[in-house]
């Protein structure tokens, strides 16, 4: 039996064509992109021209964007470049952030945002599209609130935004997002593991990664960004219908069942609901036990007891479960996810 | 006319089991190795499967291998870890150690580095083998004197060695080496790029790498490593042969070309070489020109001047030439180079 995956927000499997993109580039004749010679100058001019494609998407400068071994490694860039400066955070960030820093933790409140923000603020770091619950944060407004205060204050704020979950399901034009820094993942998006990179605005701040560049990945990455944004609009109504479908059919079984977060307000490929009478781990084995798989919470939070996010909105952490879906769920499939749930539901009464 | 490159210690192309094993792990059926569900639960199966793998190759316990994103990565674990205590490095460590730490730099010298280590020193950093001439350092040694010094000082230096050039033709023994601390990279050994390791000797240091484990990445690392020591003894013959067959002709050219570094106590993959009244940067561009790929030094030093590393030892940064042969690396090919090389410098005279 086919197993059915409902936690691509964790980890999306590698699209074929950035497999192809991978093994192309680590051929001999792409070489190191720091050396003289014809097949370094050959690596060196497909890393420019992958940056080039990835500072299009987002509507950057080449020169501004800085590749990392992930969104993990992004995080720590920044967080290190403002190391011993007062840096406030959101209480629902992804935990490279939140357990990096020693920041001063806000919930995504804008007054409260405004009033935390000091003369000697040196960062504001809030993510686009929460992880569990898929709650998409004001970063516009929050960027006018860091511009407002560079103004009044006299002051050089930066505001950087993870959003390592956005790029399938939302626009990623930094300038109109306002944000000097953004963070992206390969992983979250069908591209390779192990990559992925941190805009850094011209004129702010000097970030610098060393190391000879991953060509394979950052050619992975590239071609997994545009396939991406190419795909965006479609699979955006696309999955937005199937997450509609499924909340609709959930909440028949049991209309109690509640969303965690707002649906409005979210990407359409998370899902976080909360079921009265489960203990989510188990009803997670129970699940995958019938070949479903998805989680409780963010699996960078294996050892952690609880959800710091769902605590954060008042939701109940323990009856809790996150389903994401991606361009390998078809409605069939949630069909017999539906049945069950309502199976297993019905033994726990 | 298939180009001939002879750079293979700045990067080696990746090998065809390697990618099909990246490949067969970027599906959907390898999920998050932190979920709790079954794919997750099979990729973590696979990651403690390459752990272990890797870690018998080391003759090390699998719970002291950190998989980090690249040798600079390990590099930069271990300087972090020692932020502001005394570290003792060689003077021809890689750029991820010679540039990140604010460390006493020495000659590998063994009465030096005796005489430099005192009782407020935290950590020894010397490199297994050079990338730029490919010097053996004189490890067991080294470990040796540190191990002495605890007991005589009553402190707990540890000793770390970047082995990112050696396991292609080095045994990777990590008790027989008598290090604390070793660091991988798999771009170097036909490995995948944007991966290496750290092994941290039980009961030494913590050292935790955050972020989802690349878990492509890994197994690629894993199986290369394999690979590496399964043809390390034939292929180490073979280059050796190659490298003294080219030394020879190289030399019945222009007696007076010297070799930079010691010849018996070196890896057999990596030469470099000193040729009289050239200017090397011009000298590979010729070469290049004639479809034949080498470097002047580290492509890591990209931007500066000269190489430290030939400083540190007295030979001529400005005529030195690094020539590097790896698997692709045949007779045939160093005879045509070595004609090659013949022409240039009779229209040098």
């Amino acid at each position: 039996m086919k197993r059915i995956y409902l936690d691509y927000a964790s980890l999306t499997p590698i699209d074929k064509g950035v497999m192809k993109e991978m093994k192309k580039y680590s051929k001999r004749e792409y070489g190191n992109p720091s050396a003289l010679y014809a097949s370094g100058v050959k690596a060196k001019k497909a890393l420019d021209e992958a940056r080039l494609r990835v500072a299009n998407i987002l509507h950057a400068h080449p020169d501004e964007i800085v590749f990392t071994s992930g969104g993990t490694e992004a995080n720590k860039l920044v967080l290190e470049t403002f190391a011993g400066k007062k840096i406030i955070i959101s209480n629902i960030e992804h935990s490279s952030i939140i357990k990096n820093a020693k920041a001063e933790r806000v919930p995504v409140d804008l007054d409260i945002i405004k009033k935390s923000i000091t003369q000697d603020t040196a960062l504001v770091s809030i993510m686009l599209v929460n992880n569990e619950i898929g709650s998409i944060q004001p970063i516009k407004e929050i960027a006018k609130i860091v511009r407002d205060a560079n103004k009044n204050l006299n002051t050089e704020i930066l505001f950087h935004t993870d959003a390592c979950q956005a790029p399938l399901h939302l626009p990623l034009y930094v300038e109109k997002l306002g944000v000097d820094l953004l963070t992206l993942d390969g992983s979250k998006m069908y591209g390779p593991r192990g990559i992925g990179m941190l805009y850094v605005k011209r004129g702010t701040v000097k970030i610098v990664r060393k190391g000879t560049e991953n060509l394979p990945g950052i050619m992975g990455f590239a071609y997994a960004l545009e396939m991406a944004e190419k795909m965006r609009e479609k699979e955006t109504t696309r999955v937005a219908e199937l997450k509609d479908y499924f909340i609709t059919e959930l909440q028949k079984i049991n209309k109690e069942i509640k969303v965690n977060g707002s649906l409005e307000n979210s990407v359409p490929n998370i899902l976080n609901v909360s079921i009265p009478n489960i203990d989510n781990e188990f009803f997670i084995l129970q699940l995958d036990a019938m070949g479903i798989e998805c989680s409780t919470k963010s699996a960078c939070l294996r050892d952690e007891d609880e959800s710091y996010v769902l605590k954060a909105i008042g939701a109940d952490s323990r009856n809790s479960v996150r389903l994401s879906f991606g361009r390998g769920t078809r409605r069939g499939e949630l069909r017999k996810v539906l049945k069950i749930i309502e199976k297993i539901l019905q033994q726990t009464k």
